[in-house]
């Protein structure tokens, strides 16, 4: 089953020689989701022929422009292509009055319904599920209310384990029930438990989105063991101070939170505009902790 | 004395190909204004090297978000780019609550002061004043409160007129004044009057930018001998039935208003997403007006 990001941006605060900020798609078996949407994401979706309107879910991180100011061209232009899904949105509160206000503000017809849930920035909290993914919220410490999301891969329909539905006459869609990870009452108090009929899955992968965020142990134990870890590093660690003063982290702040995390990989990403090229993050990050990546514009990585 | 158009956007609703929606900026002798503000356009002035911070006034002809999207970004990114002077935006009722709520959600502090001005729609009025042009607005029929602006150049300071400034023993304060264009007052009643102290000055030059809008005779009053002409061009004829209903143009809808105004040129933009080309509205245009142009990124016309 196809798990991956497809990067869309990694610059910090500005676009910059037609590069843009924050954005990234995740892509679970043809589920996509959006992580954060900079100015221009709409223009960046159209380049990799990514299918907008298969985007299920959008998640920001936090409301600092480079983080969110693309959702107002993204929802008018899948309105304009004739999307019907509704479109759920994640993030922080403010989000809901900004979305309708601009919405209001345009006179918008959209044609699908948003649906838009603010989260709570202080506690991790599982916030959205579907046959695909499970998303919670990890608390992140930056200048302004934010999250990262934590993103669990589940696997649905659960294979049947055929032993033990042989015992039971289960009717078609008692068994579709089961498959989609629902508990069936045989009768009063009379309960079988889709974990007892199905075969163990295979462990799912996950992936932690977490930006931005001056260096936080608390998060680690949230992370723990995750396959990729995204962490902003924003600066190369002659910047240590000025990371700490703008609540950012630095390369070595991040390889740190991935060793700790016990992470696969670590993704490094929205660089400051200061930097010219991105070679000095992938060996300051390798340094303390080997499989580190750059992030780039176009970048697929399989989780 | 530099009056020139560059163009930044072409496209109707949508960008596509990396290409963006309205914008364009106008220089007159090196003070920049932003006429209308996609999704992007802070990246296509990075592009064409546009110094950002000398942009003095941004006029939206109306709130629908190919128009007025890429506002935020660049709002935020003068204050990166530590902008100090103010900066005025002209636009219809209802853009100051969404710049307002826009930079109250982001918690930008930008540095610099924005001078918001809500223009009336219905009724044609001069805006803006300075030392290089006079803006007044034309009143445009669309689906929403639009209006187009018509620029024209002021040339200031004026030429003295040297024998008659001989007449009076004036300051150098007072002198000031008038090549600035204000009178003096010599004594209680006694006025000079500073076109009376100037040589007349050479005709000045006259832009107007009219969209979106459906055909409209009433405009032509106001932009009658204009120098240059922007009127929208949606569509082609093909789709006039279209073009009325969505209170939009066609090439021949804006070559008439051309003809009638007897503008100098016309520039023809916004075109629809359904034409892969431009070349059937440069054809359709010199047969009714032969000086009408097409707009294109990166375009610089010397109005």
């Amino acid at each position: 089953m196809k798990f991956e990001v497809l990067i869309l941006g990694t610059n910090a605060a500005l676009p910059h020689n037609n590069k843009i900020t924050s954005a990234q798609v995740l892509n679970a078996d043809e589920y996509l989701y959006l992580l954060d949407c900079g100015e221009g994401t709409q223009m960046k979706l159209e380049k990799f022929k990514v299918r907008k309107n298969k985007i299920k879910a959008i998640f920001i991180s936090h409301l600092h422009g480079d983080h969110f100011f693309g959702l107002p061209g993204l929802l008018t232009s899948f309105g304009h292509h004739h999307r019907k899904d509704p479109l759920h949105i994640f993030g922080p509160v403010g989000i809901t009055r900004y979305v309708q206000v601009v919405l209001d503000t345009c006179q918008a017809f959209l044609g699908y319904d948003v649906r838009i849930v603010e989260t709570d920035t202080a506690t991790s909290q599982i916030i959205y599920t579907d046959q695909k993914i499970q998303v919670s919220t990890i608390p992140l410490k930056h200048r302004i209310p934010t999250n990262g999301y934590l993103i669990r891969q589940v696997e649905r329909p659960y294979n049947l384990d055929g032993e033990k539905i042989k015992k039971y006459n289960l009717s078609i869609e008692q068994i579709r029930q089961i498959k989609d990870g629902k508990d069936i009452y045989l009768s009063e108090g009379n309960r079988l438990r889709w974990q007892d009929m199905t075969l163990t899955p295979v462990k799912q992968k996950a992936y932690a989105y977490c930006t931005d965020t001056v260096y936080d142990e608390t998060i680690v134990a949230l992370i723990n063991g995750v396959d990729l870890l995204y962490h902003e590093t924003t600066y190369l660690d002659d910047m240590s101070k000025e990371a700490q003063e703008r609540m950012h982290s630095t390369i070595s702040d991040a390889a740190k939170i991935a060793v700790l995390a016990g992470a696969g990989k670590l993704l490094t990403g929205h660089y400051s505009g200061r930097y010219l090229t991105t070679d000095d993050f992938l060996h300051a990050g390798k340094k303390l902790f080997e499989p580190t990546l750059l992030s780039y514009e176009g970048l697929v990585i399989p989780i």
